[in-house]
């Protein structure tokens, strides 16, 4: 595949943690890195000149929500979701999957594809492997995802067992939809990574892993984790997954995570994470800062005139004081949502540099100790506490 | 006074406009100047970045607002509103007079002042004169104004007589206070500016105009219109109180207005304007163009992919189409409001630099044809159409 390239820039000597960059046709992007979501076309409150000087490489779109508003045929229309949304960097859609099951608590599910409700208006529509492909082709992302069904936490060994096959045979039908397309000449080069389920159980796990490895993706995610099971089990899955991955493919861990989370994911070989937390909790008030989470319409930031996180670059921390951001928020400015986002993002970006950096100096586990105890420094809750981080490195 | 100074640069040779510069402790203006709203230390939607972006030279903010919240205590420990809300050009704060009379139905106004209650928690307060110049040195605006009791339309006679004469009867005592305080050396220096009442009643706006002009004030502005009355009375009252106006001084036509109705006052020799119309549509989904306005929701925008504005060089339509706007407004995407306000307000900058451009090429009143008549260009409501303005020049 020309239009797509994993390259290993550098490989830590302690843990399985490694930089890289991944070529696209809208540039190159390192890794590991953080993709903010763009759920519809838009990552909340913020421009795409504002996810330019964030420093964001690459950012997720929902196919879910794109394909019921304003739909591919519009986004294609325009251009593709680059121009749309007037981004000129990578992009990589989901398949949908995960918000047709999460969002919609009627779905019928069968080997053909799911059929669910829209939430916006109840109208019935049906994703099958092959038409979500199609609408990530008219969408235009770089990176596209196979359909799969994920299961939640806790699922039954069977029912884990069922989506597992559901979820290969979709991937193939995926990867022949994605062919069919390609040969057409559809547009740029898009790569379509597989997706890892199996639940909480090493053995699914393993099958579906050593199953999608014969399919031969250029990346492959981890689905399915960070959905309530115990730390310890997350990352044991991620481990066992990451075992089955080529060293020389991306590798991407869906949904998380929280800063502590991503640091664990990238000792054990996770090259790329998306997650709605540094976004969504921004706009709840709540900031991410090197010293742990700070709420900032609690009354002490009343008069403190100081930045968010002195540490921080982010024009929010440079230009606007902890005062000023509480008053957006308690008078309900939405201006108080823009620079909130800005601020965690921004802090999100320069987590994935301090790795990278660290990695870069072979001391990657000894930042990871620093930056956890950092983190944990304000909490009084003892529990909390990086003592209490129960999962190994990985090796 | 050495910290304000306004000087004429030009005068227009077929009308009473005029081009001119206003000093202030933070800086140069040009006039006429129109002045983003920015209610509670913040313009909506915006941070100050974006107001430098798009070209806001002097902003106002509203004293009732920030004395309410966070309260001016909090603004002078912050080092004044321009530190606070990190602003580092002028500001104009107004009384919080028009308010007090508008947001609460129950005050009672005696000589002393006037007594209300917040329309947040209902919590009683008393602004006096003095009071309202106090909490404008603490938030340390470059120009403060006078409280006066604003009159609403329709108003009687009496009424209006009877506000006039507290209005000034508070006018002597607010300039009083103002000079105790700045003998004190209390910060920067600050321009008190008188505001002439009198409601649609010409001997009223004579009497208000010529008491208040023994009162020597920096600037004044023109109170109490644009509530209602018809179009040819508020430019007959405008024209009355700039013919008692100075040159010299700076008019203000406080809470006007929309494109047509400042083109109009500019010819009248009005320097500035304030108004929330341009951010307040902009969040409802209603630009302003050149071609009139523009509502972005509308079905025909679904697939536009021009700018809101093709001859506009904002950053909103330098980077995304109407079909993103509306895709945004549609989907509930706050950064829609951003992304409005933005052009709306760079449209009103706009406005005043093509007037000034005409001002100093002698061609004022041609130039507000051609403007006045592509802006109604689209209009089907022939009554709207510039025929119907029934105001001379001023002349």
């Amino acid at each position: 595949m020309d239009n797509f390239e994993f390259r290993i820039v550098k490989r830590d000597k302690n843990s399985k943690a490694r930089v890289g960059v991944i070529k696209t046709p809208h540039g190159e992007v390192n890794t590991p890195i953080f993709m903010p979501v763009g759920t519809q076309a838009s990552v909340k409150t913020l421009s795409s000149e504002d996810l330019k000087e964030i420093g964001a490489e690459m950012i997720l779109g929902n196919t879910y929500h794109l394909y019921l508003r304003p739909g591919e045929q519009l986004v294609e229309k325009a251009g593709g979701l680059h121009k749309f949304m007037n981004w000129d960097r990578p992009i990589l859609t989901d398949s949908g999957g995960f918000q047709v099951f999460s969002l919609n608590s009627l779905t019928k599910t069968s080997e053909q594809g799911v059929r669910f409700q829209s939430h916006l208006d109840g109208s019935y529509h049906l994703f099958t492997p092959e038409k979500v492909v199609e609408i990530q082709h008219a969408l235009g992302a770089d990176i596209i995802m196979v359909l799969d069904e994920p299961v939640f936490y806790p699922c039954s060994m069977e029912q884990a067992k069922r989506a597992n096959q559901l979820t290969l045979n979709w991937a193939k039908r995926c990867k022949e939809a994605h062919k069919e397309l390609e040969d057409k000449g559809f547009k740029h080069k898009q790569a379509l990574f597989g997706i890892i389920q199996g639940s909480t159980y090493p053995e699914l796990r393993k099958n579906s892993a050593s199953a999608l490895m014969k399919l031969d993706f250029p990346g492959y995610a981890i689905g399915g984790l960070s959905l309530g099971e115990p730390k310890s089990t997350t990352f044991e899955m991620v481990d066992l997954c990451v075992s089955y991955i080529p060293e020389q493919k991306p590798r991407y861990l869906m949904g998380v995570g929280t800063p502590e989370d991503m640091v664990e994911a990238i000792s054990q070989g996770i090259d790329m994470f998306d997650c709605v937390l540094p976004t969504r909790n921004a706009r709840n008030a709540s900031l991410f800062t090197r010293l742990g989470k700070l709420i900032i319409k609690n009354s002490e930031y009343a008069d403190d005139f100081s930045p968010i996180d002195s540490e921080c670059g982010c024009s929010t921390c440079r230009n606007y004081s902890r005062a000023y951001l509480r008053h957006l928020f308690n008078t309900g400015e939405v201006s108080a949502l823009r620079l909130a986002t800005i601020h965690s993002l921004y802090f999100y970006m320069d987590l994935m540099k301090m790795a990278k950096d660290a990695i870069l100096k072979n001391r990657f586990l000894e930042w990871k100790m620093e930056f956890l105890k950092k983190y944990h420094s304000n909490e009084k809750d003892e529990e909390n506490k990086i003592g209490n981080n129960q999962t190994g490195e990985g090796k």
